[in-house]
């Protein structure tokens, strides 16, 4: 068995030790949590260790900690030639130590702790600086997922802004579409069929052929209509930016 | 059984058609297009007219064509006090023809012709000027789906634009995360498991609580990283329009 120490207790360490923990190819040996005593209860089967400076041997350090402590922390466990890697989207591997053989190891996906994840269907990105520590890490991300993709740096950083489109500001086009049924006494369960359905639209169709609508059309007279009972003038702003947008197919005019 | 002219034949029609196929309360008993042949193969077991002068009697007669075809259209056929429904999310009643009894049925969600939707779960919001005939909509929307709802025509509007919010502008992100991916050589197929477990997120979440990033946990430094990289001069406006929404929780500072 491959043996992974893993540093961090917030939400991707919780699902990693989870997922690893259902693996036969790899063994979470320690895991580092500055707060023993908060996940102690949360990783039972596993010994958690608060003192960085005390960390078992292991084949593999995964850093999963917000990415302003992946350096601090990696600067500190970086000796022996440890082979160290971060799960950060945003980070290169510049940040870590040189002192120890460095990675990343990226899986793509919104983690929240009370939700169920099936790490097999999340994508791993994975980028090592060596051949024998990127087949080690192959090993290790294909132990808990079928999605493993090799990229570099520069694509993670790429990956990681459009995660932040698809995510982050498609949730908050969510909260703007209920924020508009409250204000017209209207269910926001409404709206959650075509929130599905527009999601599982582009499981097949590529976003330019599913798109659709006012915008699209060049229906002006809808989006006059629109704008005209738009109450807010930041939903105003961002209905005439995204409208203008995909007239000109989401590019620079 | 009640008995249902459809007047159209584009993709709520089509999708209208087969789900009332299904159900035992009502009966479509004509369907009305401008091009028979072209429809014919598609609807074989419903008598089809290219002639709006002479269409059977019904029960319902439901306008379910383009929003600017459906005052014209009205004018044409409403003789007799028909009742006669519009499915348009966008118009109120009064587009319809004072000569007929008047309503709205309205089934929200994105339809494409070759999607096979489940009508059970779409949403169907009713407006009628008058009771009797109101109670006539509610058999005929449950006899689809589960999910009837009694809405006026501002609500409906509301609904509408909600709609376009969380669907059409929705898709554009997707877009916008594709062609980031192309740009960089990477695979769209990356992003579907979080564009999917987003959507699943508002199932149960409120879209409120789901939402995390960069722009949420107010971490600047990421941010600059993100517009550091955009080469689009649109995508850039994009992002700091819906960066500084989601800091403002969506409403006008």
């Amino acid at each position: 068995m491959i043996k992974v120490v893993i540093i961090g207790s917030g939400n991707v360490a919780h699902h990693l030790v989870n997922a690893f923990a259902k693996s036969e190819a790899v063994d979470v040996v320690q895991v580092f949590s500055r707060n023993r005593e908060t996940v102690s209860a949360e990783f039972n089967s596993v010994k958690i260790s608060s003192d960085l400076d005390n960390l078992v041997e292991a084949d593999l350090f995964i850093i999963a900690v917000s990415d302003d402590s992946v350096a601090e922390i990696a600067s500190v466990i970086s000796i022996n030639d440890r082979f160290v890697v971060h799960t950060s989207g945003a980070l290169t591997m510049d940040c870590l130590n040189t002192a120890s053989r460095r990675g990343a190891f990226y899986p793509l996906q919104t983690f929240s702790k009370q939700r169920a994840v099936d790490f097999n269907n999340i994508p791993i990105c994975l980028e090592c600086e060596n051949e024998t520590d990127l087949e080690l890490l192959k090993v290790v991300a294909n132990a808990i997922s079928d999605k493993v993709f090799i990229i570099n740096s520069k694509q993670r950083k790429a990956l990681h802004l459009s995660a932040v489109f698809v995510n982050n500001f498609v949730n908050h086009l969510y909260h703007i579409g209920n924020e508009i049924c409250i204000e017209n006494q209207l269910s926001f369960e409404l709206l959650k069929p075509l929130i599905a359905e527009t999601a599982n639209k582009v499981m097949l169709l590529s976003p330019e052929e599913a798109q659709t609508g006012p915008a699209k059309r060049g229906d002006y007279q809808s989006i006059q209509a629109h704008l005209d009972i738009i109450t807010d003038e930041n939903q105003k702003k961002i209905y005439q930016i995204l409208t203008q947008s995909i007239q000109n197919n989401g590019k620079e005019l």
